[in-house]
């Protein structure tokens, strides 16, 4: 039964298995611009073929035509090699579970046996089949960086357009599943990491002024999902009747302006009372390195804080790195496969406290 | 004006200095029987000379003659130089606070500007003059060691006997200024620590148990203080009608059983859920090592529950002696002697925090 229970989380095949096992890809590893509240920009495309039923009616025999296709599209790319397919059907759930966690995949193609991501070997580029359309490529770059992550996605769409018969309407452009994502089909959203407006109780202003320009503002997770560590998710919620290059510099635009006022919020906290502002950070470092036991909520809060005295420089010796992979390695599924075993939720906790301590050294002794 | 603030708490003559700035004197540095949750024996006789009227109802002339009388019984002693002599009119506000933070002295004796202390280097003895009655001896020990406390009690009590007329009364016993007192004019006590009876929610009980056998409970400071980073005293009550070897046995069987109940709730603190107590244990630790700013309330908490680790084994690296130094290195008059001049008490809890981290960092480089 032990052995059983161990066996859930036993080592995958090397390629995939490095994917699970890496918090961030290389795209990711290093900050990009205006990094020090701007985490990642992602662009989505949704895509469908012509001749096959959207996912949500198609036969499981359309399923696995759309991915023949698009796993045959793929072969003639320049970069072929650099790709990883991974079919969620043969794969365990846990390992779904870390390819949600690490933002490659939705928690919708998860569930979906006939569904399938093909990530580049960077986790830059990651183009779900069958999920909501037959495709949504999603591309990563670091920092505040939507034009490059558009670039990229935009090369990549060629490369799939001209292998596949693309279903694209002259008057309403490219067709969706939901309606909501007919035209571009394309969704931009920045990662912000905002603690500063959070703990001056400014970020309900905030939000609400970035939801009347039309904009959506998310948890970590997407929709949803609730906000976790401060980090939050800015995206265009028009995807018809504006220019893909309109929606990015609208998105560009208030990101900027919220990326300010994150930064007015820190000088306003160090002028007013910098003691109390080290003091909640070291507080959050001492209990990261000493805890014996602590919750995903508990740990996000902490990582926020102490990453948040990175980028003041009020913290030294910590790479900024170290402290965004934890938000990964903190998580229920990546944190089983790194024990290799089935953990309830107590002993989560306890796993959890071990592995941030044991990173945040490691992070510390390299410098 | 910044200067004269600090020159409040410039540097003191040399061998006053020497008591002001070290915590703990030779006698309770080490740990003593029962050190795990003994922390010290105290033994305090109370005394009068014949021919003066109690200090309540002396005028100045007399507290002078009576200091005189004291001092030239101490020049008889044997181990005379080993003595120092402080009076209480001679020394600033804040040194007499150090006094008292160290338990040398009284909170009343530090107040009246006639009275005295004279302290044996090693910090076993100390004789208040002037206190509540002519002459208040004090002895202390390490850990539970009430006997060896009252043996050294009673020998400087015949030294000082062989040269003072002590009121003596043949059927009361000794005259003291407050009839409780009067008979031994003897009170002994016990420090204990008991954080695992506080954590289990049963020192109610405890404390109800010793105070029903005639024992009185009160907190770190004596009469009328709180109890601080689970710091108890239990102390005799009864002078009268028991011998000085009574009270004592009678003191000792009751502090011999709240060790070992505080020591069963530790077991039963292990047992239930080590992991809870570890991680307590820890993140106190990382609070006092992290933290920037720290309120004596809070710093004696995390002291508590760090030293209780160091008692179980589960903390490593820290010897006990620098969290009890801590107990009086954190108190208001001894920081502010530390760092030589006079601060509020918002920045007393940013220098709490720099002392703790300071003292603990060089406690634990020594190993």
């Amino acid at each position: 039964m032990a052995e059983e229970r161990a066996r859930s989380f036993a080592p995958l095949d090397g390629e995939v298995d490095r994917f699970l096992r890496t918090p961030l890809g290389a795209a990711l590893r290093e900050e990009g611009p205006e990094g020090d509240v701007a985490v990642s920009s992602r662009v989505r495309l949704a895509r469908n073929l012509r001749e096959f039923p959207f996912p949500t009616a198609m036969r499981p025999r359309d399923a696995q035509a759309v991915l023949t296709r698009v796993e045959s599209a793929l072969a003639a790319f320049p970069d072929a090699a650099q790709y990883v397919r991974i079919r969620m059907g043969e794969i365990p759930p846990f390992a779904r579970g870390i390819l949600v966690e690490k933002h490659l995949i939705s928690p919708l193609l998860a569930e979906n046996p006939a569904g399938a991501v093909i990530v580049r070997q960077d986790e830059a580029v990651s183009l779900m089949v069958n999920e909501e359309d037959h495709l949504r490529l999603q591309t990563f770059a670091a920092g505040l960086a939507l034009q490059e992550a558009y670039r990229e996605a935009d090369h990549v769409d060629d490369l799939l357009a001209a292998h596949l018969d693309i279903a694209f309407d002259p008057r309403y452009g490219f067709l969706t599943a939901c309606p909501t994502n007919v035209g571009t089909g394309m969704r931009a959203s920045v990662m912000l990491h905002l603690p500063a407006l959070a703990l001056t109780r400014t970020l309900g202003q905030v939000v609400e002024a970035v939801q009347k320009v039309g904009l959506v503002v998310r948890g970590i997770y997407g929709e949803g999902t609730e906000a976790e560590g401060n980090l939050y998710q800015v995206s265009n919620q028009v995807t018809l009747g504006l220019s893909e290059g309109e929606l990015l510099e609208n998105l560009l635009g208030i990101a900027r302006q919220v990326i300010e006022q994150e930064r007015r919020a820190r000088d306003v906290l160090l002028r007013e009372d910098r003691v109390a502002l080290e003091d909640r950070i070291y507080r959050s470092y001492g209990i990261l390195t000493s805890a014996r036991r602590i919750s995903t909520r508990e740990a996000m809060e902490r990582i926020s804080d102490v990453l948040l005295g990175v980028h003041l420089g009020l913290v030294q010796g910590i790479p900024s790195r170290a402290l965004r992979e934890l938000w990964v390695m903190i998580r229920p599924n990546f944190l089983q496969y790194t024990f290799g075993e089935s953990l309830g939720p107590a002993e989560r906790d306890e796993r959890r406290a071990v592995l941030i301590r044991r990173h945040l050294k490691e992070a510390m002794a390299r410098g």
